[in-house]
This record gives structure tokens, sequence and C-alpha cells, in this order.
């Protein structure tokens, strides 16, 4: 027996599920008898939660809608793994449950976090002398991973949030009034998501008039002077900032607002606020209309407008994962190296996954512009193949059909 | 000469420029010699501001973009035009204006507040003799105008929520422990808008788990508890509220929050909160995970997600407006008559622009159900055919092209 197990960890991405069938049509091509799924990641697995994916993916339409369905299909877990040697029973129950179900290959779509759990499991699988392999797919909206040029997910997140920019500068211009439009985004410590509101700008759209990545310091009296200059030249101004921007003393700037917003759950201070301070500083000083955008989770999970470049590189680092594992390699993770700019070419390689787990990668310093106030034009080369092409959604009574894991 | 001139006014639609096209064209079709356009509507007017419109389209390519492009093409104002006694000589002013343009046709694409400048311009060319007829179209996302079934705006808006409230529900069910997500959708007074969010619902998806209209009392305490009572039942709750939920005694529940949000420059109470201040509530109370979603104005120019059934009425409606002039009517607007719900047929039909003017129209009482949580299925039949079919952005560059009138 060739079965094969799939999981998916952490946020979603609009080109999660495209991964998961890059693995799933991948091994059933090579020849697995049956290919699992983990309800809930690794979580999920621990509990004996597994779906055998050819019962609820039953036919090629099956297939279409999955490229096309947002959020993680199995659903997600965030969940850090021991190490052996503090549950060293959790490890044995793991692969108790693994030699059952007669698993050749793990598969773990996820981020940096993912790649934690890949690691511990591979390198726990050689001590034992197990034969499992595994194989870490990367995915994160973030694009902060190590190692790979970028990340499946980023280029759907960034062609959404260039395109919602565009329509908010458009909307920006539409009264004879100065209106200031701040728009927040994603990405606590890594600005590449901000970055993308860089690619709105072109031939039929002003663009944006600033971008502040949290790579740098923010000065709240800079940025609200900076403001100023702005509206004297412009009716409409739109900023994007990045929901992370911190100031000198490592506070965010939306801890700054007189109100405490509450913790989460967890303990995770909600970090939404950013473009909401901001605007109100700005109302206050000029006595201009101002709004807030929060792009929120629309940014992970807006299906219905996906890069078809991003899906297909999802796609073929599941595949590339399946075929790795088959060839008998483990503790790897599959990465895109991108071979030409022009044209833009990519293929995928698998690495040691420890180059990339627990490693954030930040936006390089010579690609801000000195004044802190924007991207340089290599960053915006780096973006822009990944958010070409497009992928329909199937419309189905007016709204994208979607396909789900529990009816 | 039989020239023409058209105007957007109010708050822009996806599908308002396609209404200016449908103006555009069947002007020019039926004879007339310019087609002129007001910048920034009725006060650009006044300041002389307008444009021959055959300059700025200048091949079909162009007026393909127009109905794919957000925003008012040709700006907006929002302007409430003096009585005729409190002002006599701006009215000399404007009409001396559209006599030395050789104007036989006023068209003006608004909201209720724009037909009451339709209704004033007109009074006053009947009490003067003059020849020129003025002929409003509707528009507004908010689908609040009296005597038209639904009003061009409305469609593309519901689409883009219905469709954007799916893709939060596949998210908010990512995870294995229980999230509240509230999104806060558009609609001061009138519950339309959020109304649309039950369409979400279906075959393959949950649907929301609550919709708040304003046209309701709304008890914070209630609602929390409700929530509470979803949490029993549900990993994730999805919420609709509208922006503009009063308690008893008159208040935004945005106005509960402790910190005070600024005024923006006009005096006008921010609005936005309503989520944020109910996802505190309910994130103290229960200890879940929260979200608070705002659709902002995304609701209103998100042009890459339009309705196609709703841009072909908006074009009609431009187009139907310019026959009823042409025809020798003025003092009338452009209603949609809904002559058939299977299979759904709508038609246009002129109307005295007095019986819309200044007059909002509410969800009436019976669509809501008893408990004040939902709506009723007829509503949701009702809105059904307006979010059908689709028109596809012009992509260029991995983007939704556009057209704008200042380069």
């Amino acid at each position: 027996m060739k079965n094969v197990i799939v999981g998916q960890s952490g946020g979603p991405t609009a080109v999660i599920n495209s991964s998961l069938l890059g693995v799933y049509r991948t091994a059933k091509e090579r020849g697995a008898d049956n290919v699992y799924g983990m309800v809930h990641g690794i979580k999920g697995l621990i509990d004996g939660k597994v779906v055998n994916l050819s019962e609820v993916l039953t036919c090629d339409l099956d297939m279409d809608l999955l490229k096309r369905t947002p959020s993680s299909f199995l659903g997600s877990c965030r969940y850090k793994l021991p190490e052996p040697k503090e549950d060293g029973n959790l490890y044995k129950k793991i692969f108790a449950f693994l030699d059952k179900l007669q698993i050749s290959a793990f598969l773990y779509i996820g981020g940096n976090d993912s790649m934690d759990t890949i690691k511990k499991l591979s390198d726990y699988a050689e001590q034992t002398k197990s034969e499992i392999k595994f194989i870490g797919v990367p995915k994160t909206i973030d694009n902060d991973l190590a190692v790979t040029d970028h990340t499946p997910g980023y280029g759907s997140a960034a062609k959404y949030i260039a395109a919602t920019v565009k329509e908010i500068i458009r909307d920006g211009l539409v009264y004879d009034y100065p209106v200031v439009s701040i728009v927040e985004i994603m990405g606590r410590n890594a600005g590449w998501l901000t970055a993308a509101a860089s690619l709105a700008g072109g031939e039929d759209c002003e663009g944006v008039d600033g971008i502040y990545l949290p790579e740098r310091v923010f000065d709240v009296d800079k940025f609200v002077a900076d403001v100023g200059s702005l509206l004297k030249a412009n009716r409409s101004v739109v900023i994007a900032v990045s929901e992370g921007v911190k100031i000198a003393d490592g506070r965010y700037v939306c801890e700054l607002a007189e109100h405490v917003d509450y913790v989460d759950a967890f303990g995770h201070k909600q970090l939404a606020g950013t473009a909401r301070y901001l605007a109100g500083r700005v109302a206050c000083k000029y006595g201009v209309k101002t709004r807030a955008i929060e792009l929120s989770s629309l940014q992970r999970c807006a299906s219905h407008i996906m890069s078809r470049v991003d899906m297909t590189e999802a796609y073929n680092a599941g595949g590339a994962a399946v075929k790795a594992a088959f060839e008998g390699r483990s503790g790897q993770v599959i990465t895109l190296k991108r071979v030409s700019d022009d044209p833009y070419m990519c293929i995928t390689e698998p690495a040691p996954v420890g180059l990339i787990a627990n490693i954030e990668k930040k936006v390089p310093p010579e690609w801000i512009t000195e004044d802190g106030r924007g991207v340089t034009s290599e960053l915006k080369h780096y973006i822009f193949p990944l958010i070409q092409a497009e992928i329909e959604p199937l419309w189905v009574d007016g709204l994208p059909r979607h396909i789900r894991l529990m009816k």
C-alpha cells in the first residue's frame, strides 16, 4: 500500500486549496492507493480526524470548485508540536496512527510554524527509523518565508489588494472636496502585502500617495505632516499602511488610541485600528473628510479575484511535494525559484525545511524608498508577475460556487 | 441644434457610468449634436465646468471601459439647489449657460437629493417658459428610492456583499475554535444592503447567522445574548449588521463606544464602528475570537464584481431618460417596473419626479422576521434576480482596466 496524508495549517490563502489539489492529483497519478486529509491539520490528526479525499472529491467538477474555494477545505489549526523529549507519547501516538493508515508520505501545507512541524516529525522519523517521508508545501499571504522567491498565496492577496486600492483611488476622486483615505493592509512584521498597493498606479490610475511598511519606524507626527503636504497638491490622498507599523518605542500605532481595544482570547492584542487612529489624527488636524478602510480578512479569502500564476504555482508546489516524497526525500520543503524575469519563469525546488522553519523574511531595506514613504521599482517588478492572469469563479445563481467538506 | 447635458450626483455606484453611457449613446443615436457632461454635477455646471463627451469617449473601447470603471466618471457633488425665491440669480445663471450651450435636454443621474434638483429646475423651466426638458435617472446603492421597484446600483452592491459574505463565512470556519465575525454593511436608515447578506446562504454555504437592519430598534444586550446562543451550536458565527442600527433612545450603536470617534468636516458623525463596538462586547462577554469587518466604500466601488442585470438596467435607464426628454417630457424620473418575477422582467417607466424627491424607501416590516434577526424569503426572492449574471473586467497587466476623465 502506498498511502498519502495531507494537512493544511495556519491562516488560509486564496490558493491553499490549489496546493491541496496538486497533492491529491499528483499522488493519485503516481500510484497512491489512498490520499487522506487531516481535518484541522496535525491537531485533528492527533484526535484521529481524517477523511479519504476520494470520498469527498468525487468528480472533476468538485476539483474545479476546490481550486476556487476560499479558506482551507480541510480546516486548519494553529498548533505548535512540542519537542519529542517534552512529549514522547504524542509522537508515538502520531506515528502509530500513520502506520495504521499505512502512510508513506506526509504533506503539510503551511507557513513557517507549519514547517517546524515538518522538521520535528521528519527528525523523529529519522531517529526512529520510520520510513514515512515528510515534505512541506509553503503557503502564506504574508510572503515572509525564507529561501523561496515568494510564497503561494501572496500573488492572489497582492492582486486583490492592488485591484481594490485601484478602485478606492477612483472612488476617492469622486467629489470636489478633499478626502484622505487610509487603507490598512495585513502584515504584522513584513510589508510585502502593503507594498502590493504600489501596483495600483499606472496609465489609468494615479496610484497611492504613500506606502508605509512595518520594516521602518513610523513617526505619527511626520505622517500627519506628510498628508498635509499631499493635501496641498491633491484633492484626494490615498495612503496604504501596514497594520503592523510601530513607533520608535516599539508600540504599535493602533496602541496609541485613547480607548483600549480588547485583547482576544489568546492574549493577542487586536491590531486592527491603525488606519482608524491615523484617520482621526488627520481629520482633527486638517478638518478634511477621512476614511479608514481595513481590508481585513478579505485579503486572504477573496477567491473571486485570484491570480492564475499564483494558483498554478500553488498547485505545482503541492505536486512537487508528492514527487519529492515518492523519490525518497524527507524533511524538505518545496521552494519557488525564479529562473527568469523576462519572461517570468519559476520552478519548484526542494530545500531543507530547517532553512525556512520559524524564520521571517522581511522586505529588504534597499526596496524601500529613502524617505520611507514608498517602495522602489525593483519591488514592483518583483511583485508584478505574481498577480498576472485570472481564473474565473464558477458562477451559480449570481455568486461564485464553492465546495465544502461538511454538508 | 439639439444638444444634451448630463451630470452625476451623490455617492457613486458600480454602474453609474453605465447610465452615463446609456445617456450618451442614446442621445447620439437619436440625433444629438453634442452631449456635454457636467464636471462634478450641478455644482460644476454653475462654475461653467463642462466637457464634450465625444472628446473624452473617443472609441468603442473607451465606452467599454467606462461601463467597468468605478466612481463617477464626470465627478460628483453633494449640493442642494436653493429655491428660486432664495436665489433667483443662480437660476438665471444656470439657464443662461444652458441656453448658451443650446441644451434641449438635461439629464441628472442621482438619488433622492438629486431628484430634488430635477424638480426645481423643471418647475423653474415651466414657469419661465424655457423649452429645456429635465429628466432624472435614478441611482443609489442604498435602494431607498420610492416608486421604482429597485434602483440601478443596488444589484451590484448586493452582489458584492453576498459574494464577500460568502467568502467570510468559509473563512470563519477555518479553525477548530469559535470565531464570531460581525460584518458592517452600509445603509444609514434603510436595510436593503444589509439584507443582501441573506443571499450568501445556499447549497454550498451555511449562510449568515443573523441580519440586523436599521428598520428595527436594536438591543445590544439581546444581541450579545443571541450570539451566545448561536455559539452553543456553531463553531463560527457570522452576523450582518447595518451601520445605521440604533438603540431605543435613538442613538446609533457606534455612539455607545466609550471613545469618541471624530466628527467629520461636515459635522456628520463618523458611523463606522458599529461592528467593532459589538465585536468588543462579544469578546469581553464570551472570551472568543471576534472579527469586525467593515465593507466600507468597497461596497460602492467594487466594479470588478458587477451584476450584469444591474448594469443593463442602469444603461437602459439612461437611454430611457433621453427618449423621454426627446419626446417632450420634463420633471420626470425613469423608474424600474418589475413586470414579471418568473421569468424576471423589468421595464423602464417615467414617473413624476416629485414622487421620488426627498423620500426614503425602507424595507417593509413584513419582510423582516418577527424576531428581528433575519429577513423573509420574499425579500430574498426580491433581491435574487438583481444580482444575476456577470460582466468581466478588461484585465490589463493583472488588474481591471479603468478610464478616467483627467489624464
